[in-house]
């Protein structure tokens, strides 16, 4: 990855992979079982997103990956041209799946879907990935949820290092597509920077910070990135899986993160809210049912700007799609909107200034009803 | 309206609102509670529709015509400048509403949505859709499922007759906005007549034909045009209300139809259905899961052109909502393509083989099998 700029410990850069180039910080849309859930693959490019997410989970368990790879990758698959990473697997393995089994090996597990039983290995994450043809690739790791004790989060950190190494085997050599690791270690300082030292010493394309926002308070989040992220290659980048809240981005950018994704936009748009300059607004709400302000007519995206809050409010009421159609429209260009404000300011030296005005804006609040 | 051309009874032209104008014969997109489902209306315009149709019953229940009205109309609300048409809202208290009693003022029912009592009127309803601001207006009347006994369907149609003459008086001397009369009968042809001449004698904008498509055999249908048809004026619009599958369409415009509305390309969209030129396919179908191939390549519509079958129906089988969102853009354009076609073949006098050759294509059916 090359680094244009730097500011303080925030950075702005260009990651080049075969299908093009990632503008960072960059925030990726999740595009769980080949689609951007509610969206055009067109919309999410023009929004400016220049790399989107898949499940390997969903994927491998519906449609399969070998029927995809047949198909002609996940690229051909759902009509996305451009970079695609995905994750290992591991952790919808833990949060979705029913019945599991983990080993040193690997882990069996039953599908959500039809209960069917599967077995996830480094090895097996790493064909997947490579069926589907993603441009990144993640190891398999195990990702504890927290509060877990220290010898719990220790064992796990342990086999995400074995596996990371039986990840970077199993990926091979080529020099097309990318395979990051991923430091785990919990709330605990010294196994992030144990975990951290033994992925760099084993060498990747990019580190993945896992294992964080899963049910922790922010200042632990934000105090494991301070530990974290020093103890990483400086021109690798650095990829915060899972994260998060407008606020959570802001915050792990100016401790040098490169690269997000995360459910909340697009979740977030199926369940009627809607993400603002001025924080996040739940247009199920009454106050809105007259409003026919739009919900941010400063913003350049149809959604913020062509319909009333009053119309918003009746789709959602009414469980019309096209609610869900324009409040994840909505939410993703607000989200990329964010990502290229940070991006200008770090490359301009003023990213605590857009920060604290970023917040200011979140702070103020909604406009005072009619 | 202007008339272009005709070929046979089949004709082509123009309808003028004040909002725009219509080209006709033309397909009316259902935008049932203010929005053509799983659509933008950007796309809906953009496929070449100029007229949507909005429901009065649903819109009154929610969110409300005097609140629609207060945001500056349906127009307005849904971000549809362009021509609409409202229903009466008898229709769907007839098919929806719970409890319900006819008497000689008006209709009473209970919504649907929470059980409340409303009550209908042709005053009522046209009251509604001068609220909602509608380009064309329907005259309440009382629809008939056949098959029906020759006195029930005499005794809607009597009804019916003395509504549209109430709903001449209610909607008054405007000449910005349309209202059209309905035809009622059933499947009499003496009665088919002696409504069409009554609603003549009144005088409307255009004149819709009712109560078909309402259980009885294609030809039933086609006889009822055949017999009502010439009993209306020439030189108004004639809509065939409700109607239909593309077959059904392409013989009323033989028989000089010129509007059409149907739920059918928007439902069977959101079921996993898709039109095409070749018939209807079933997205959901094993057969499909492993095809590469569009849904019709030849067809400048993405939908149509740029996802495989494979794809197609693993959003379907997915629950995606990008299943509903490609596949009613489909549908919707096929509608749109084939009025366009059925257009430039009675301009150009051609209307028979346009018929034949589009028939030939719902005859072939599907591409083999890979």
């Amino acid at each position: 990855m090359t680094i244009a700029a730097t500011d303080g410990a925030a950075r702005t850069g260009e990651l080049t992979t075969a299908r093009g180039m990632i503008r960072t910080p960059a925030f990726m849309p999740v595009g769980t079982a080949g689609t951007v859930k509610a969206m055009y693959p067109e919309q999410v490019r023009a929004l400016g997103a220049d790399v989107i997410l898949g499940n390997t989970y969903h994927l491998m368990l519906r449609p399969g990956a070998e029927r995809v790879a047949a198909l002609g990758g996940l690229h051909v698959f759902a009509n996305w041209p451009h970079p695609i990473l995905t994750d290992s697997g591991g952790f919808q393995v833990m949060s979705l799946a029913g019945l599991r089994k983990l080993d040193e090996d690997g882990v069996t597990f039953q599908s959500h879907l039809d209960g069917s039983t599967h077995r996830l290995t480094p090895e097996r994450s790493l064909e997947i990935q490579a069926l589907l043809d993603a441009d990144i690739r993640m190891q398999l790791d195990e990702c504890v949820r927290l509060p877990a004790s220290r010898q719990e989060v220790e064992r796990a950190m342990r086999l995400s290092l074995r596996w990371a190494e039986r990840s970077k085997a199993a990926f091979g050599e080529t020099r097309e597509r990318a395979l990051f690791g991923i430091v785990q270690g919990g709330d605990q300082p010294d196994l992030r920077i144990e975990s951290a030292e033994g992925l760099a010493a084993i060498g990747f394309d990019g580190y993945a910070i896992g294992g964080l926002a899963v049910g922790e308070p922010q200042d632990v989040m934000l105090a494991m990135l301070d530990t974290t992220v020093p103890a990483l290659p400086a021109d690798k980048p650095r990829y915060l899986m899972g994260v998060g809240q407008p606020d959570d981005i802001v915050e792990a950018v100016a401790r040098g993160v490169d690269m997000f994704d995360c459910v909340l936009p697009t979740r977030a748009g199926r369940h009627g809210v809607a993400y603002t300059r001025f924080g996040k607004l739940n247009m199920k709400n009454a106050r809105h049912a007259e409003d026919p302000r739009p919900l941010d007519e400063a913003m350049d995206w149809a959604p913020s700007r062509d319909y009333s809050r009053a119309y918003l409010h009746h789709l959602v009421k009414s469980g019309e799609l096209l609610a869900g159609m324009l409040l994840t429209w909505n939410n993703l260009a607000y989200y990329q909107h964010l990502m290229a404000g940070i991006r200008a300011a770090i490359a301009e030296g003023r990213y605590a200034a857009f920060v604290a005005g970023t917040k200011a804006g979140w702070a103020r609040g909604d406009l005072p009803p009619l």
